[in-house]
C-alpha cells in the first residue's frame, strides 16, 4: 500500500470517527485487550522469531545486547503490564470535551473553547514492541488516529500486534484504519511530505532522530529525545538532601532521559558537602568527571576511597554538554546561584533541572531564572514522568517548547476548537457608533457544553 | 549585523529578562508609547517617504493601490489607535504565572504547571507598519523576545519605529535587544536555520508564505493565513437568521480571513429560503457562483432582479476551493447534514464554519462533526477574532492545529513549565514493593505558586 493511501485512509478514519461516542473508543480498548490475550501464543511466537534474528545480529556485533533485551516480550511481567496498561488507559477520564474558556459575548451569544483530538498522528519509536500497544491505546483514548512505525528489530512482533489491533477494531464502530502500522524508513519519508493528511509527528528516540525528522517535514513535530539534566547544590544546601537527591537522580535509572548528567556545586561547599556527596556517589560506582576545583577538594578522601583513581577524573572539554546515560556524572564548581542559572540555561537540554537549597529566595530565583520544562526544588530529577505527575499514562517527555512540554499525557494529544452559539448574531451590529452593541465578555461556567 | 548575532542577542535578551518583574515589562510598554508620541513627526515623515516610493511603484503598475493605502499611518485614526493599542495591551492581565495543574504527589511534594513565555519569536508580516508596534507590545507583555520582519514597502517607517522602541527599552531594565527588526528576506532565511536560538516562527500572510516558511525550517511555525469559511443552511433553518448571518459573513469585510466563501444549502430550501437569501446577497452586489440546482432555483427571481445575469453564474470547477476574499460567494446544494459536514471537512480550511438551524440535534452533530477551529451555531463567521472573543489583543488567527488554534491572544504566546517542590524526595522510595511509598496525586488549589 502506498504511503499516500495509508495517510488518506488515516484522515478518512479520523473524519469518520468524529461522531463516534467516547464510550465506543473505550469499548475498542477492551476489545483490543481481549484480542491480544487471545493471540498471546502467536504474538510471543513472532517475538521469538524477532529475538532469534536479533541474536544473530548481536553475535555478529551489529546490535547491542541491551537492545535485544528490550525486544523480549516474555521478560519479567512485560506481557501482563502491557495488557494492564490498555485497561488503565481505558479507565482514564476522557481528555476531550473539557472547556478551558467560556464567555458570554452578548445576550444569547456564548463562546466555548473545548478540547478535541488533534487528528492524525505519525508516531516513530524504537525497538520495544509493547510501545505499539501503548501508543495505539493512547491514540484511541484521545480520539486521534495513528500511524505507527516501530524499530525494524521488532518488525514481526509489531506486525502481528498491529493485526490483532485491527481485528479488534473490526468489532467496533471505529474504522480498522484507525490504527495502521508501517515498517520501512522509506514509508516514513513519504509520509513526512503529506502534511495535508498528517497533523503531528511524534518521534521518540535520539536527538539525531528528532532533528532529522524536523529537517524533513512541514508537519509539526513533538519530539521526545534525550535529556541533559542538572542538579545545583546551593550555598544553603541541606547535606543529607543533597546526598539523597544527587544519588537518586544519578543511579535510580541512569539510562533514562530524566537522570542527572551534570552536578553544579557552589564553591562554598567544596570543603564541606561536596566530599560527602562524592563519597556517596563513589560507593555506587559513579564515575565523576570534575573540574579542577572539585577535583582538588577530594584530595582528603582519595586514599580512603577504593577505586578513587579510576572513578575520579578531570572533566574533558565536552563533559558539560554530554548526556552520559550511564553511571557517569560531570561536576562543575560555580561561584554563585546566578552562574549556576546561566550555565543551566546555556548547557541544559531544558528537560529537568533541580536546585537543592534551604533558602526560599534562592529556590524562587532558580525556578524563575531556569528556562526548563521542569524546575525542581529539593526533589530528584527522576520525578519527571507522566505517571509520577499523575497523568495515568505517558506519550513521552516532550523536549520542545510548543504545544506540550515535559511529560505528555492524554491532554498533550488534544487541541481545542471554539464553539460559538448564537441566535442569528451578526458582527455589523457591534461597534463604537450610536445604537451599536458592545461586547459583554462575561465569564460563563466551564462545567459543560450546553448542546 | 549577521543573522546569527541578531539571534544570539535575542536569546541572551530572553535569558537576561527571566528575573525582570512583570511590572517592569508593563512600564516598558508605557515608555514605548511615550517615545513613539515624542517621535511622531519623524515617524510620519519616514512614512511619507515610504508612501512616495510606493506611489512610484503603483504608478508603474508594480504594486496594487490597495497595498499603498495600508501603508499610510496618517489615515483616519490609525496613529491614535496604534498608541491606544499599546496602552490596552499594557493593561491586560499578565498571561504568565497562571497555574493550570497542581497536584500533591506526596506529603511535602507539590507539583505545579505554570504558564511562562515561549522564548524568542520570529514574526514575519505584511505591509502595515503599525503591526510592528502591535507585535512588539504583545511580545513584551507576554515576556517573549521578538525579531520582527515587516514588508519591504514600509521599511523606512518600521525602521524608525523600531529605533524608537529600542530607545524606550534603554530606559528600562529590559535589554534593548528585546525587540529587534530585520529588513531583508536573506536575513529571514538565515534566521530560519537557527533553531538553537529561535523558538517559534509566526508568519502572518498568505498560505504560500506560511507553506514556504514551513518548508525552510526546523523551528515550530504558528501560521496565520487565509480562511476558507463555510456557512451551511440546514433543513430546519430560520429564514431571517439565514439572511442576517450569510449577508454579514460575506459583506461585513470581504477581504478578511473570517468572511464566508462557500454557502451550503440544504436541498429542501431551494424553492423557499434560498431565493430570499440570494436576493439579499444580490442587493449587496454579491456575485453568486452556483451549482446547477441552486442556479435553477433562482429562475423565479431572475427577471425581477437587476444585474441578475451578471451576478448569478454557474460555479466553475474550483469554486469551492477558492478563497475569494471579495464580494463573491460559491453556492452548493447538499442533500443532508452529513453531506454538508463531509464537504466542509474536505474543502474548508478549518478556520471557521457555521450551521444555521433551529434543530439542536443538527447543531450538536455539526459542532462535533466539523473539524474546524471555529464551529458556529447561528452566528456570523466574522466573530472569529481575538478582540471579539474577549482576549483584548490578537496575534492573529492560527490556521494550524498545534499549540494555539483560531484567534490567538497573549495566552497563545505562552508555554508552561512544571515546578516541583520537595523536601529531599527521591524516586526510589516509591513503588509497588513492601515499605514503598505510593503517589498521592491529590488536586491542590491553582490560585498561586507558593514560592
Amino acid at each position: 500500500m502506498s504511503a499516500e493511501t495509508i495517510a488518506k485512509q488515516a484522515k478518512a478514519a479520523f473524519q469518520a470517527s468524529q461522531l463516534v461516542e467516547a464510550s465506543e473508543r473505550v469499548r475498542a480498548l477492551y476489545e483490543i485487550g481481549r484480542t491480544l490475550a487471545l493471540n498471546r501464543d502467536a504474538i510471543l511466537a513472532a517475538n521469538r522469531e524477532d529475538l532469534s534474528a536479533g541474536q544473530v545480529e548481536v553475535d555478529a556485533g551489529r546490535m547491542p545486547a541491551a537492545l535485544l533485551k528490550r525486544l523480549d516480550l516474555t521478560r519479567t511481567d512485560k506481557w501482563d503490564a502491557m495488557l494492564a496498561g490498555v485497561r488503565q488507559i481505558a479507565e482514564l477520564p476522557d481528555p476531550n470535551g473539557t472547556i478551558s474558556y467560556a464567555s458570554k459575548l452578548d445576550d444569547g451569544l456564548q463562546l466555548y473553547r473545548v478540547s478535541c483530538p488533534i487528528g492524525v498522528l505519525l508516531v516513530i519509536f524504537e525497538a520495544r514492541p509493547e510501545v505499539v500497544v501503548n501508543i495505539a491505546a493512547l491514540a484511541i483514548k484521545s480520539g486521534n488516529v495513528a500511524i505507527l512505525k516501530g524499530g525494524k528489530e521488532s518488525a514481526r512482533t509489531t506486525q502481528i500486534i498491529s493485526d490483532a489491533i485491527q481485528t479488534a477494531l473490526a468489532h467496533t464502530l471505529l474504522p480498522v484504519t484507525y490504527i495502521q502500522t508501517i515498517q520501512t524508513r522509506a514509508e516514513v519519508s513519504s509520509l513526512l511530505a503529506l502534511d495535508q493528511y498528517i497533523d503531528l509527528v511524534i518521534p521518540r528516540g535520539s536527538n539525531e532522530l528528532v532533528r532529522n525528522i524536523k529537517n524533513s517535514t512541514r508537519i509539526p513535530v513533538m519530539g521526545h529525545a534525550d535529556g541533559l539534566c542538572n542538579v545545583y547544590l546551593d550555598e544553603y544546601v541541606d547535606p543529607q538532601k543533597a546526598v539523597r537527591i544527587v544519588v537518586d537522580s544519578k543511579i535510580d535509572y541512569p539510562a533514562a532521559c530524566n537522570a542527572v548528567e551534570s552536578l553544579l556545586v557552589h564553591e562554598s561547599l567544596l570543603p564541606t558537602v561536596w566530599p560527602t556527596v562524592a563519597q556517596a556517589l563513589l560507593e555506587k560506582s559513579v564515575l565523576l568527571l570534575c573540574d579542577d576545583r572539585a577535583l582538588s577538594a577530594l584530595t582528603n578522601i582519595s586514599t580512603s576511597t577504593p577505586n578513587f583513581s579510576t572513578l575520579v577524573q578531570p572533566a574533558p572539554p565536552d563533559a558539560y554538554t554530554t548526556e552520559h546515560l550511564s553511571l557517569t556524572l560531570s561536576v562543575l564548581t560555580v561561584p554563585c546561584l546566578t552562574a549556576a542559572i546561566k550555565h543551566i540555561n546555556s548547557f541544559s537540554s531544558h528537560h529537568t533541572d533541580c536546585i537543592v537549597t534551604e533558602d526560599p529566595k534562592a529556590a524562587q530565583t532558580f525556578v524563575r531564572g531556569v528556562d526548563s520544562a521542569g524546575t525542581y526544588i529539593n526533589a530528584s530529577t527522576r520525578f519527571a514522568d507522566g505517571f509520577r505527575y499523575g497523568f495515568g499514562a505517558e506519550v513521552g517527555i516532550a523536549t520542545g517548547r510548543i504545544h506540550a512540554r515535559g511529560p505528555v499525557g492524554l491532554e498533550g494529544l488534544c487541541t481545542y476548537k471554539y464553539v460559538l452559539k448564537g441566535q442569528g448574531h451578526i458582527v455589523s451590529e457591534f461597534g463604537e457608533g450610536e445604537g451599536k452593541k458592545k461586547y459583554r465578555h462575561e465569564a460563563l461556567p466551564k462545567d459543560a457544553l450546553p448542546l
